[in-house]
């Protein structure tokens, strides 16, 4: 898990802060929904990211709070509707809001919090910054459908994983970088960098989040352990140990695959293990996290980036 | 059914056309979904709205066809997302697009149309249109919450009634108006107009939708009649014939309301009828078109002026 790095510990804490005394809707059960989602935990990299790149330009990260909360809260609200689509129980430990709430609030409290969004953001922020935020709602939504199409398809190409996982995972880290940036006053090319960095970043994340899923129990994940393969996702450790294993280990992962929903992952998992499929997922974050810190290289010498960097290298095992 | 005007006849026209050969989005699935939800129908109000509003202040209707299409799609987006809340099984007489493609599909389907919306509209519209725009969804879901909150309460007042009605459906209504205004080049007070006319329009138009559904043969209305009654929906003509009946009629409503779903409610709907629920509707939607068309009597003289005129007409029985 990523643990809070000393550069940064107190933006942790100025973030919670903020959802603590600052958030409210207009809407009394959104806002219930959506506190009881913040108070169940949650790492806050995005808006973490979002500070740091403000930071890093010698920008107040005080002054750039709301802009960090609004990252994370598009991260909540995809959250929630990700839980009526993945008929989720729980999430970060607690119940999906789906569980308490019923489905029907929660199509709408993740649409509201959307538009809530989008309307302080238009009114709070110049451009680029309100069109950056919709196109990259954009691109989750697009990544989840592509996502939900390759359900269950062994065939995936580690190609199309990463078409994915750009969209649907790594677009968000790199707008909480680039809009950070922006609004840090950052040099164009320091904004460009910074928004690689998140890309990058957001990459190595969702694979190193692929094998928590595998590797991790279901206490410290918050969720049960090999939900993706229950959830006929293809995820990295997969691919991985599909392109590396013998045609036997195939046709286990075909079995499964085309089983009933209950059955247990843990052989395949044991399978994954044994054809290198977790190793080479290492191999790859490791591989993206490096591509995270070169993108850093360009920026001036600072506590901010040298935060980057430490967010970057918890990733590694 | 609300027709087609003499005076706008080809404004309809011009938005279909729009639609036909102008709409696309980055993901293949989601441009078929919203092309078969738009290929099985309906009025294109919102759009015909926008275009009569640019059109009363001497703009071209051609040159806001895309602020127009983008004010139906939202609407769309919200009943792609209102069928998955409703567990809807036909829309505009068509299967729900949750039928054929499945709830998870659609959840992330209105989410990606309302991002993809925002992504184009912070682009290519000045303030504040994109402020205006994602205010009037938030104010959507914020009436949908507040609607589904009041599911079964047979005590729920006219004014709370018509303030879920201003959010769910008005707001749209009242944006369409004032953004086609807005962007016509109308001057403020005109604007003002507008938006109000939009406003009385939209919640006039709430209530003769509520009216059809307790009149209207499913066949004409592409759904199930007495459909708000079998959801437990609290609509006007309920409400006002509850104001109006005697306790007999109070615990025949009772009884339906706390009795299984699918009990038919052809009952309920004669009992309304017979306490007077359904012209006390009638004028209550008369009412709400006369001040729609008070609003219009500031504007200058124009056949646009004429066609929201006859627009709001149409809500009279």
């Amino acid at each position: 898990m990523i643990q809070q790095t000393r550069a940064e510990l107190d933006l942790h804490a100025l973030v919670e802060e903020f959802f603590a005394t600052s958030f409210a809707t207009d809407n009394p059960l959104i806002t219930e929904a959506v506190r009881r989602m913040l108070a169940a935990g949650g790492k806050r990299l995005r808006p973490r990211i979002t500070l740091l790149s403000a930071q890093s330009s010698g920008a107040n990260p005080r002054e750039h709070l709301q802009l960090a909360a609004y990252m994370e809260l598009i991260h909540v609200a995809t959250l929630i509707h990700d839980d009526v689509v993945d008929s989720a129980q729980t999430r970060r430990g607690v119940n999906a809001t789906a569980v308490d709430f019923g489905n029907r609030v929660s199509v709408l409290a993740g649409d509201y919090l959307f538009a809530w969004i989008f309307k302080h953001v238009t009114w709070e922020y110049p451009p680029p910054v309100p069109h950056i935020l919709s196109g990259t709602l954009a691109e989750i939504c697009d990544g989840e459908v592509q996502q939900l199409r390759a359900h269950g398809n062994i065939g995936l190409e580690l190609s199309e994983y990463l078409e994915i996982v750009q969209k649907k995972t790594a677009s968000l880290f790199a707008a909480s970088a680039q809009c950070g940036a922006i609004m840090g006053g950052a040099r164009a090319q320091d904004v460009e960098a910074l928004r690689d960095f998140g890309l990058y970043f957001g990459i190595a994340f969702q694979m190193h989040d692929d094998l928590l899923d595998m590797t991790e129990d279901s206490r410290v994940l918050g969720k049960p352990a090999g939900h993706d393969l229950a959830e006929r996702k293809v995820s990295i450790p997969l691919i991985l140990a599909l392109k590396a294993g013998d045609s036997e280990f195939r046709t286990e992962v075909e079995r499964f695959y085309s089983g009933p929903a209950g059955d247990a992952a843990q052989p395949v998992i044991a399978g994954i293990a044994r054809c290198g499929g977790l190793s080479a997922t290492r191999e790859q974050t490791a591989r993206y996290v490096n591509r995270a810190k070169v993108c850093l290289r360009s920026l001036e010498n600072s506590a901010a980036r040298d935060g980057l960097t430490e967010l970057a290298d918890c990733l590694l095992d």
